[in-house]
C-alpha cells in the first residue's frame, strides 16, 4: 500500500486523448521528476487539489508530450491517496512511453482494479461498491447500468449495514450475559432480538429474491432459438443481433455449434443462442450439437419455437413443445410466412399465438421484438427496488438465511446464549463479507482481479 | 465556429475512464444543464478556469455517472474557446448516453479533427502544427514520434514564417515601386533581395531534401524479402514481426499476395514487405505475384535475398542481383544454416557479407537486425534538422522553389516590377498555405477530415 502505481486508464488503443494514472504517497514527486510545467518554477507537489497543470513530459533526450495534469491530494482522489491523471496524446507509442518514464521514476504497473482496491482499503467505498465500479464499466444495457451504478452509489448495503450494527448491539448484550452466566440475566430482549432477526431475514430473502432478474438484467434474459433443420434459426440469429453471427446456407445441419449473443431491445438485455436443429442423423459432430441443444432449453427462459411456413401442422407441433416444456416461456414463430403471404399478424392457432415473419425479408421482426419484450417483461421484475447482480452477494445471502432460520429456531426453542452468539456471529460475518466489513485478502484478489486494468 | 461541439476524446471501446469533450461558447450552460456537482449550488459557468469539479450526470429520469469536469476558460483552452471535459467511468453505454444528453442540450457531434480545426483558426497553432497532431497520434516509432512532436511544436515553420514576413516587405516596396512606376525609383534593393531569395530558397531545398527521409520515418523503410520458393521467406517475415502474419508451410508458393507490415527495431520504422517466390511457374495466381514482387523491389530501399543453406552457389546468385539491381541496398541471407551448422557470423563471399540465418530455430536474428539498422541508418537522414513528413508541405515546396528559381532569374535578367512582384506573391502564397496563413476551406476539410474524431 505504500507504494506509488500508474497504469493507461482509458481503452486500449490510439485515441485523440489518453489517461495515465499515478496514485500513492509519492505521486506528486515521481511526476515532478518527468513534468516541466509551462511556467517553469511550478512544482505538482505544491498545487491545490483539483487543479490542472499544462505543460511536457520529458526523458533525459528531450520532450516526449505536452500534456495536462491534474492533481488529487489526498484525501480528495478516488483512492484516498495522492493522485496523479495525466491527459496525454493518445498514440500508443506515447502512452507507453510516459508509462515507461513514470516506473523508471519509481511508480509500479497498477494491478487490475488495483485503483479501486486501494480507494476500498482507504473506506472510500464498501466492497459492494468497488465491485459495482466493474458492473458500471461493462454494463451494456440501461437496465444493467442502473442497477450497477445505484450498487456503487451505496445502493443495497446501506440497509444491510443498519441491520447489521443493530444485530451487533443484540450480540454484545447476549456476549455480555455469558459473561454473568451464573445469575441468569437477560440483557438482551428476547422478543426483540426476534423481531430484529424476522424483519433481517425478510430484507435477505427479498435480495435473495431479486438475484434472479438481476442475472437475467446482468447476462441477459437467455433466449433460446429452436426448430427443425433449415427452418432458418441462424438467419433470425442475425436479424435480432444486426450482424452477421451464424453462417448461414440453406444445406441442413449448417449450425453445430450454439451459437450466442446479446443485443439490448428497448433497454432489456437478451441473450439470443441459436442452436442446431434437432432431427435425427448419423453425423457425430451434428448429434453432439443436437444434444446441446436439449441442454440450451433447459437453461432458456424463453424459447423461439421456429416453424417453416410450408410445413403446415403448427398447431400440433406447439401443443408437442408445450406438453414437452411446460414451464418454459414458448413464442411459435412461423417463418418464410412470404410464401403464405401474411407476414406480421399475430394469430391464434394453437394454445399461444403466433408471430409470422419472413426472416428473409427481414420482415415481421418488429412484431417478434416487442411479443419477445412483453414476454420477459411479464416475469419477475416486479417490486424489487434494489437489485443483487453479483454471484458472491447472492451466496453470502444465501448463506446468511440459512443461518437466520437457525437463530430463528433457538430463539423459538430458547437455546442456550452461547449458540445463540454463534449463530449470529455467523450472520454478521456474511454479511459483513458482503460489504467488505470482514474480508481476507483472498477474496480481495480474487474480486480485483476480474477488474480491468488502470480502474 | 458558433456552436458547441462535443466528441468521445479517448479510443473506441469501454475502458477504466473515457473523456468526453464539450467546445464552443456555451460549453459551461449546455454541461450546466446535466451536471450536479457535489456541492449542489456550483455552476461550472463560475468556476476558474483549469479547475476539476466532481458530481453527477443527470437525466430526467436520474443519474447517469459520476463524473469528474475539467473547465478551462477562453482562451485558456486547447481550442481557445471556453471547453469542459467530462471524465467518466468507461462503458461504451454510459460515454454514448452522455454524448446523447449533450447534444439534447445544445451542443453538436464534432467532426474529425474539429477542435484542432478550431485551434487553428482561433490561432492557437499554425496548420502545420495542427496537422503535427494527426501524426503524433498515429505515430508509432520514436523516431515518427520525435518529428510530429518537432513540428506539433512549432519545428520547420517558425523560420519558414520568418523568411516570408522578410520577403512581404519586399513586396510591399515593390510594389510602392510600382506606384510610382513613372518615376523609376527604387525602394527595394535588388541585392538585398537577391541574398534574402538566395536564403530561402537554400532553406526550402533542404526541406524538401529532408522529406524522403521523413516519408521513410512516417511509413518505415521499405524492406522487400524476396528469393526462391520455399527458401523461408513467409517464416522470416513472421520472426521480424513477431507475429502469424503469414501463412507458413512447406509447399513451395504458399504466398501469392504481397504480405506487409511495420515494426520498430530500436527506434527505427521498418515496413516489411513478404513476396511471391520467384520462379518459372504456370499457376496464373502465383505469376501475379511474381510480377508484383518485380515492383515492390523497385520500391525498396532494402532487399533482403533470402537463400537455402542446402542450395549452395551463394556468390553467383548474389553478384547476379548486384548486377541486375546496381541501386539497392541488399542484405544476402542464408537461411536453414543450421543445416550447415553456422549460425549468425557473417562471413563475406561475394561482394557482400552475408549473414547466416535459421528462421526454423529463430537463431542469428538479432544479428540481422544489426545490420538492417547499420544499413538504414547509412542512408539519408544526415544533417537534417528539421524534417518534412507531410506530402502537401513537400508539393507546396516543390512549388515555391520553381517560383523561386523564375525570381532569381527575374532579378539576374533585372525584369519589370511588376512580372517580379507575381512571382515573389507565388513564393509568398504556397508558403503561406503551408503555415495556414493562406487557406481555403477545401484545403481545410481534406485536412481535417483525416483526423480521428474527439481531436
Amino acid at each position: 500500500m505504500n507504494d506509488t502505481i500508474t497504469a493507461i486508464s482509458t481503452a486500449p488503443g490510439a485515441g485523440a486523448i489518453a489517461i495515465i494514472r499515478l496514485s500513492g504517497e509519492n505521486s506528486f514527486a515521481i511526476a515532478d521528476k518527468i513534468f516541466v510545467a509551462a511556467s517553469k518554477s511550478k512544482k505538482l507537489s505544491e498545487q491545490k487539489t483539483s487543479t490542472l497543470h499544462f505543460g511536457t513530459i520529458r526523458s533525459g533526450k528531450g520532450i516526449i508530450d505536452e500534456v495536462l495534469v491534474s492533481v488529487f491530494k489526498a484525501p480528495h482522489s478516488y483512492t484516498g491517496e495522492n493522485s496523479i491523471e495525466i491527459s496525454c496524446h493518445g498514440s500508443i507509442f506515447i502512452q507507453n512511453k510516459i508509462m515507461q518514464l513514470l516506473i523508471e521514476s519509481g511508480a509500479r504497473t497498477a494491478n487490475p482494479g488495483e485503483f479501486t482496491q486501494r480507494a476500498f482499503l482507504n473506506g472510500k467505498m464498501d466492497l459492494s461498491q468497488a465491485e459495482a465500479v466493474a458492473d458500471l464499466i461493462a454494463s451494456s444495457s440501461s437496465a444493467s447500468h442502473k442497477v450497477a451504478l445505484q450498487q456503487m452509489r451505496g445502493g443495497f448495503t446501506s440497509d444491510l449495514q443498519q441491520l447489521r450494527e443493530q444485530l451487533l448491539i443484540f450480540i454484545s448484550l447476549i456476549e455480555l450475559e455469558l459473561d454473568f452466566s451464573e445469575e441468569e440475566v437477560e440483557f438482551a430482549d428476547r422478543s426483540q432480538l426476534t423481531n430484529l432477526i424476522h424483519k433481517i431475514k425478510e430484507h435477505i430473502e427479498q435480495l435473495i429474491q431479486s438475484f434472479q432478474y438481476g442475472n437475467v438484467i446482468k447476462n441477459g434474459v437467455p433466449v433460446a432459438i429452436i426448430g427443425a433443420p433449415n427452418v432458418g434459426k441462424s438467419t433470425l440469429l442475425n436479424i435480432l443481433l444486426n450482424e452477421d453471427k451464424a453462417i448461414v446456407s440453406n444445406i441442413a445441419g449448417t449450425t453445430r455449434d450454439a451459437i450466442e449473443d446479446t443485443i439490448s431491445i428497448n433497454g432489456i438485455l437478451f441473450r439470443f443462442i441459436d442452436t442446431a436443429g434437432i432431427r435425427k442423423t448419423t453425423d457425430t459432430i451434428e448429434n453432439l450439437g443436437i444434444d446441446r441443444t436439449h441442454k440450451i432449453i433447459d437453461k432458456a427462459e424463453i424459447i423461439l419455437f421456429l416453424m417453416d411456413a410450408s410445413r403446415g401442422s403448427f398447431k400440433t407441433k406447439i401443443n408437442d413443445l408445450i406438453a414437452k416444456y411446460p414451464t418454459k416461456k414458448i413464442i411459435p414463430i412461423v417463418n418464410k410466412s412470404d410464401l403464405l403471404g401474411r407476414i406480421n399478424p399475430i394469430r391464434v392457432v394453437a394454445e399461444l399465438p403466433i408471430v409470422y415473419i419472413s426472416a428473409k425479408l427481414k420482415e415481421g421482426i418488429s412484431g417478434l421484438e416487442k411479443v419477445l419484450l412483453s414476454t420477459a417483461n411479464t416475469s419477475n421484475n416486479k417490486g424489487a427496488d434494489t437489485i443483487i447482480t453479483n454471484t458472491r452477494h447472492f451466496e453470502l445471502l444465501k448463506k446468511s438465511e440459512i443461518a437466520l432460520i437457525r437463530v430463528k429456531q433457538g430463539l423459538a426453542t430458547a437455546i442456550s446464549g452461547d449458540f445463540l452468539a454463534q449463530d449470529i456471529r455467523e450472520v454478521l460475518n456474511y454479511i459483513g463479507e458482503i460489504t467488505g466489513e470482514i474480508t481476507d485478502d483472498e477474496i480481495l484478489g480474487s474480486i480485483f482481479s476480474g477488474f480491468c486494468i488502470g480502474k
